[in-house]
């Protein structure tokens, strides 16, 4: 059974100091999709795009196994494009534009054949549709979602009904403090799990992760990197990581999600070095558990003898 | 042989959003040398008050096996005071008031039998006195180097002449950005390793430590807390904890220095806990050592099968 992926698809338009991109494959769906990719096929993804949506783009997802079934096309219509400044530090970005094109009448629909799956990634899109997802789903056993300041702000009542219905929770730090409103986040967390979900990830950039669970407290490091190029999608490219490992190994168990945080890391620190996709298209599970295992000589310590 | 502690004795006045203190024992050399007490005596410490330093901040240190053969006391005058006030979140604060008094004029003299020590820690002070008592000294083999922003800017060839002659710089990541002129903590560690010191430390207050050395970069976690009522002393505590772990094991090698940055850690996460030096008064080598292992289990995760 594949791993179900429902979120957004773009065209990013993307200036950095170093370099900037036009209409460039993006959206959390495609993110989330290839980084799952490397960790067990296949990948569902569900999303829509207008006919402007090249065919390269399409034969770049079909090449790393991501079934197009529940991908709309919607004729004569544009696909959605979102362009972005970042700051000269690259931990601020301004949004210049969004045009939301087909995804402003986007209805998921979910192919018969996605409908039992039992792992899902929920991108960050309305909380209005990840309940419509939701409702079509036979009975998943894994559901991870993402979400952003904007909802947490315009769609609260819809988001609390999400948070009830998954089990893990994905955010970063400023958006952990916005949704509990909190500014200690050890306490934030505990307020976040109380509202659903029993696993909740705080992304912290360049700072690692967290991840809390009823009687644990993980932190990951980040990977060290002295070259940032695009911070665009590492975020989604963390959460296709963490779930497609957890997908792959079908194991739920904290020890397996400590090192699926790990793994999304590994994953989201190949993203940011290169612009755009460009990052994640090209690797391999081999080159990517490598990195992992660097991880783990970043924070290995061990008890005095 | 004793850990050499050379730094500042103040008397703070705090105010957070919690609580204030008038007139609490505070400074580098105080806060350096009780978080190193727990570790291995004796501690020497070389710093300078006046006679308004009471008897019983004498009696506290006493207390703690600090050997106060190099505390200089200045009749009729008074101990520095500084005096500030946190913001809302603890992570910024605004100094109200500093008072140098008879720390203007101050000239650290090395007792004789402190002068063979092996390992010493150079309190956050002018580097102009730094190298005063680096020149004291017959050959110290581990030396602890603390600085700010401060002295980054207003005394910088004075501080690269310290940074030549220290093993391991302590600072925090604003200061590493601005001593290196480097955004990235990845490039400034380099730039200033190549400026001396063999080891750099660099604080990111709840966001851990991480430790550089020629070939290894060692990320260590935060602990975890809930609340955090005085951040006053935090980097002091953590380089007495450092130094004092290093001092007490005689071991240089970098697994241990790993070790040591986790006590660090651990000792600077009790100062936080509560107002002025009160967090690390009353401590024991088993609590902190069981803290210790709350930072293995914060962070330790395994490889596959």
């Amino acid at each position: 059974m594949g791993l179900l992926v429902v979120g957004s698809i773009a065209l990013d338009t993307v200036a950095t100091p170093f370099d900037s991109i036009d209409n460039a494959l993006g959206g959390s769906a495609v993110y989330v999709s290839i980084a799952a990719s490397y960790f067990s096929g296949p990948v569902y993804m569900v999303g829509v795009v207008g006919d402007d949506f090249s065919r390269e783009h399409i034969a770049l997802l079909e090449s790393h196994h991501i079934d197009i079934e529940g991908l709309q096309i919607v004729p004569g219509a544009k696909t959605f494009r979102w362009s972005g400044r970042y700051h000269y530090d690259l931990n601020a970005r301004d949004t210049l534009l969004t045009e939301l094109n087909v995804f402003e009448t986007f209805n998921p629909v979910i192919p018969e054949k996605y409908q039992k799956s039992k792992f899902l990634l929920l991108g960050n899109i309305d909380p209005v549709l990840q309940l419509r997802v939701l409702e079509q789903l036979d009975e998943p056993k894994f559901v991870v979602c993402d979400t952003m300041d904007f909802w947490i702000k315009g769609k609260k009542a819809e988001l609390f009904e999400v948070l009830k219905r998954v089990h893990v929770l994905i955010i970063n730090d400023s958006e952990a403090r916005l949704l509990a409103n909190e500014p200690n986040l050890i306490k934030a967390a505990k307020i976040i799990r109380a509202m659903g979900p029993q696993y909740l990830i705080i992304k912290k950039g360049e700072h690692g992760a967290l991840l809390f669970s009823e009687d644990t407290i993980f932190s990951a490091p980040a990977y060290p990197l002295e070259n940032i190029y695009d911070p665009t999608g590492a975020g989604d490219t963390f959460a296709g990581g963490f779930v497609g490992y957890v997908h792959k190994t079908q194991d739920v168990s904290i020890e397996n999600l400590k090192r699926a945080v790990v793994f999304g890391s590994a994953m989201a620190s190949f993203c940011v070095e290169k612009f755009s996709v460009n990052g994640i298209v090209d690797l391999s599970y081999l080159r990517v558990h490598d990195r992992f295992r660097e991880f783990l000589k970043l924070s290995k310590f061990d008890d005095e003898d």
